[in-house]
């Protein structure tokens, strides 16, 4: 199961006929506990050219902030961004929650907006108003209905992504769903993410660990360096379950769930062949290991270097090398590099051959000791292949 | 003509065996005049990885700027960059520069030297010093002498990078040749640069031309986003026109021999199949003009739309909204897009049918107005396909 996994909660997914191919494109998921128990937080793109749907849900969450009604309801499309289309697109937004709200009891606030697909057209209203109305009709608290909602939020993703975890006491469970296949980078990425909780949370503590989940898993995700202008990521508490866990304990659980989501993306991300983890050790700072773990993963010629599976570490290094000594302070010739185990670099120069790495597999792991410091942090990545040039030539998106 | 251009310079090139092709892998640039009258200048990679040549020949740069002899001759080899190879690849730049020096009766700290091609392997020495040897002993100031030093620098290069310059008046000459065709990026790219000029000029008019021409031209061609650890560009001065122009009229020139040599790498990109101009106008300053710019150009969603003719402007404007607001302030609501001169949008919305842009040839203009101020900048890329991931995956360079 998936976002109906806690109780208190229903979804439903369906084909509204926004895609062309027929295909689901709407899903609803609502939070069933009264406005008194629900408890709602979100994480939104940092992208200045933010669309229409996240431009309307920040400001439902703003106003839930200010002490108005919390949202117990998100209505998420494919098919469309709705993005860089004005005034009159934030409009469409509005109708679509003023839809929703009338067929839920609620008010238009207390319902959030998601879409996703090709930026810079206008959705077709009559399927998306259409669409809302038989998503409500057609709520159900099953697995088939999440299954149905992850579904109709894909796009170029070939499989859906749920993940359901449990308190090991079994107090209260953490379900989730997400799309996103390309435009995955640090700050969000081509990314929904709807996660429900029965937990008994307060907003502060659920935003809290929403925005450190985050910050462990989605902002470590970086396939193709590409920030999108719609990512959000919903988190939706029903208290169903009675149990009230502590603010550390529920981060914990909500970190773990979102990794999980985080590396089924990247597993399906655009065309990826090889699944990359690159992790800096021997950083001075957090910081400085992010930072040249994300200049590996955004470099083109490492990725393709992997997609060809040719442990070529020179593109690793001289991906590292470009940042500044400020931000990871390191001396190149104390630098190591292993690949799938094999350290192929000591010392800033050659260690042992490069031809005793295997990359046929699709696991692959790039080790970076900068013997600065004790700092660590891994960047999860894919390798650049034709079938990434494919999806992304052929496929207005 | 190239190199051997102005008067005073004596080129050769000449295959030594390095590449197992066969090709053309060595080559030597010599400049013939008194040490009184030669001027030289260099801008290196800032990677922290630089490459054995590149700590050598910065290294001789520094003596000369201290008042120690003015550098007078380059050995540049193709078939091994000669990087991440510790003492004994700093050895190998010396010793090269060494028999170099012995052949013509200079100084070993008088000679410069540039390598390119697979990081991480130790160069095979027998072959580099003969072939210097011989490089030496074929130097000639004819046209077919600089023809074959250009094509000697080739690595994934299909064709060689020549382009010649004469004042107007005919009072001087600059020639240069390039190379480069993938790490392509921002303070420089995997591109090394021998430019000569008859030209009477003291080394703090090169230094001061030279820095100024790069960061109007090769520093604005991004290819890949990638850094190398053997960026060089090098200007030698003969001065043997015996005409002395100021340092304003010959910094134009030579930043027009630079852009000229900049678009030939570019427009030989690694599989490109595009040629893209992305000029941001509109801007508060030009360092905000340069960020938003480069960060479309190195956008793989935006390179991959125009490698599939592909005319979508939301790449580009969710490439742009992730410069942060303090580098680049402008209003979402008000930048415009247009794609080979069609408005496709407008206030941030919208404008014309994207229908209407056509991107079947290879000349590619991208023009973001931010409409925030008065600076424009430009920067030059190419698109993303898949023969870029064919020539990187399949081949280690």
């Amino acid at each position: 199961m998936t976002v109906t996994a806690p109780a208190g909660f229903k979804a439903a997914g369906l084909a509204a006929g926004i895609k062309a191919s027929g295909a689901k494109d709407m899903a609803v998921v609502v939070n069933d506990a009264a406005a008194q128990l629900a408890a709602a937080a979100a994480v939104f793109t940092a992208n200045r050219f933010a669309a229409a749907p996240v431009l309307f849900s920040r400001e439902a969450m703003a106003l839930a902030e200010g002490g108005y009604l919390v949202p117990r309801a998100v209505v998420l499309n494919s098919g469309g961004a709705n993005a860089c289309t004005g005034a009159a697109g934030y409009e469409d937004a509005q109708r679509t929650a003023a839809v929703a709200a009338k067929e839920l009891g609620l008010r238009p606030e207390e319902v959030l907006i998601c879409s996703t697909g090709l930026i810079g057209e206008r959705l077709p209203m009559d399927k998306i108003l259409a669409g809302t109305e038989a998503g409500v009709a057609a709520l159900a608290n099953t697995e088939a209905a999440g299954r149905a909602a992850a579904e109709a939020i894909m796009t170029t993703d070939t499989v859906p992504k749920t993940a359901v975890i449990q308190d090991p006491d079994g107090r209260y469970t953490i379900g989730g769903m997400a799309k996103g296949a390309g435009m995955l980078a640090p700050e969000l990425a081509t990314m929904l993410v709807v996660i429900t909780t029965d937990a008994l949370i307060d907003p502060g503590t659920a935003q809290g660990a929403l925005a450190e989940a985050c910050r462990l898993s989605f902002d470590r995700a970086d396939s193709d360096g590409c920030m999108s202008t719609n990512d959000t990521v919903i988190l939706m508490a029903s208290g169903a379950s009675g149990n009230q866990p502590g603010p550390a304990e529920f981060t914990a659980h909500l970190t773990a769930l979102a990794t999980d989501l985080a590396k089924q993306l990247i597993a399906d991300a655009e065309g990826a062949h090889h699944e990359i983890e690159v992790t800096v050790r021997g950083a001075l700072t957090q910081g400085g290991a992010l930072a040249v773990a994300r200049a590996i993963a955004r470099s083109n010629l490492f990725k393709t270097a992997i997609a060809g599976q040719d442990p070529n570490w020179g593109r690793i290094l001289s991906a590292a090398g470009t940042v500044p000594p400020a931000i990871a302070p390191f001396e190149a010739a104390r630098v190591g590099v292993s690949i799938n185990g094999v350290t192929v670099c000591r010392g800033g120069e050659v260690g042992e051959p490069r031809d005793l790495v295997d990359l046929s597999g699709r696991q692959t792991n790039v080790m970076v000791d900068l013997n600065a410091g004790a700092a660590e942090a891994t960047i999860w990545t894919n390798d650049l292949t034709h079938e990434y040039v494919s999806i992304n030539a052929d496929y207005s998106s």
